[in-house]
């Protein structure tokens, strides 16, 4: 039996409008537990009133997980921050705010381990799977995340697919992280319940 | 005779790297007010080390003002950020982190009052006369300072040379604020003596 409801991540693709991106979380976020906004081109000002707006529109804040902006987060009442390989260390956000939620992305073990021991409430691990988005990089496997998940939670990242995304979770990750699959899907309703379905049945082995 | 000492505000010209920003600053630092770092495209962890390296080489850290990321001045010890017409509105920053000393760009007196009512404790005005860095813009000159100063605290910027600078003190500006005419000279420290100079000798009329 599965230890616990997995969870469902939808990330931003850098490549749609604040209006666009808007319109999709309005329609599947009750169908996710998180929405990463990870568009690093847009203003401070353009994601602050996205911000709002989502919250207007009646996306919940705690489904919201602002990527590298902890300045974002704290000013819109979001309590989720996700950081990347650009973005600075957690152990520094913890010290100066202890009360942020801090997700770290990493591509294997040992980049896991590291942002654990820094501070990081969970990690994103990936890519799992090949995927276009990481033009020649191989997928690292589910090993990786059987590697991690006693240590800190776990949610898998790279070419998931309704297909592939219960073995993601039998390996013992806490969700599945999906980025164009929904957000770039011509019906992303459709496809968040897809992804939704799809972990729902996993079990962990 | 002048009401004060005026200042002299730097900004860095977002085409150099890290290695020289730091350079130049620990050459000039104690020739200038304040050193305003603006440099959109670095990323956080680059923007973040910047902060320290400065601090490590002598840069106080009251000279140091934050381009836009409140986040990245919290996080260093930073007491001062300057926003700009992409930034989250001071209001809302205040509001959160009154602590904060908010500076806001503002392009004539309308702007500059609006800004106040927001909540700025300055505004850079400008540009004051022609510059390249803004082709085509006429210059605003030194009646927008006037009818500003007494709001608050003005610090002219654009086109303001070692020839001019006084003349913008005279109207009543706080101080002047120069980007490539220190960050890009082939003699940063030379400059910085020179507008110092000019400026010190001004007298409000």
């Amino acid at each position: 039996m599965a230890r616990f409801q997995p969870e469902l991540h939808i990330i931003t693709s850098g490549k749609q409008s604040p209006r666009e991106v808007i319109h999709i979380c309005t329609l599947v976020h009750h169908l996710v537990d998180a929405i990463h906004l990870r568009e690093c081109s847009w203003s401070s000002r353009c994601l602050y009133d996205t911000i709002l707006a989502l919250r207007s529109s009646g996306v919940p804040a705690e489904k919201l997980v602002i990527n590298d902006r902890v300045d974002m987060a704290l000013l819109t009442g979001v309590e989720r921050i996700q950081l990347g390989s650009r973005s600075v260390g957690p152990s520094h956000i913890k010290k100066k705010f202890p009360s942020i939620k801090i997700g770290v992305s990493v591509h294997d073990a040992v980049e896991a381990e590291e942002a654990g021991m820094a501070g990081a409430d969970s990690v994103i691990l990936g890519n799992i799977y090949r995927t276009d988005s990481k033009p020649g990089k191989a997928g690292i496997g589910v090993g990786a995340i059987r590697k991690v998940k006693d240590r800190l939670p776990v949610v898998g990242i790279g070419g998931i697919t309704p297909n592939n995304a219960a073995e993601v979770i039998r390996a013992g990750a806490t969700g599945i992280a999906v980025l164009s699959g929904v957000f770039l899907s011509r019906d992303p309703q459709r496809a968040a319940e897809e992804y939704r379905l799809s972990i729902k049945g996993a079990e962990v082995l």
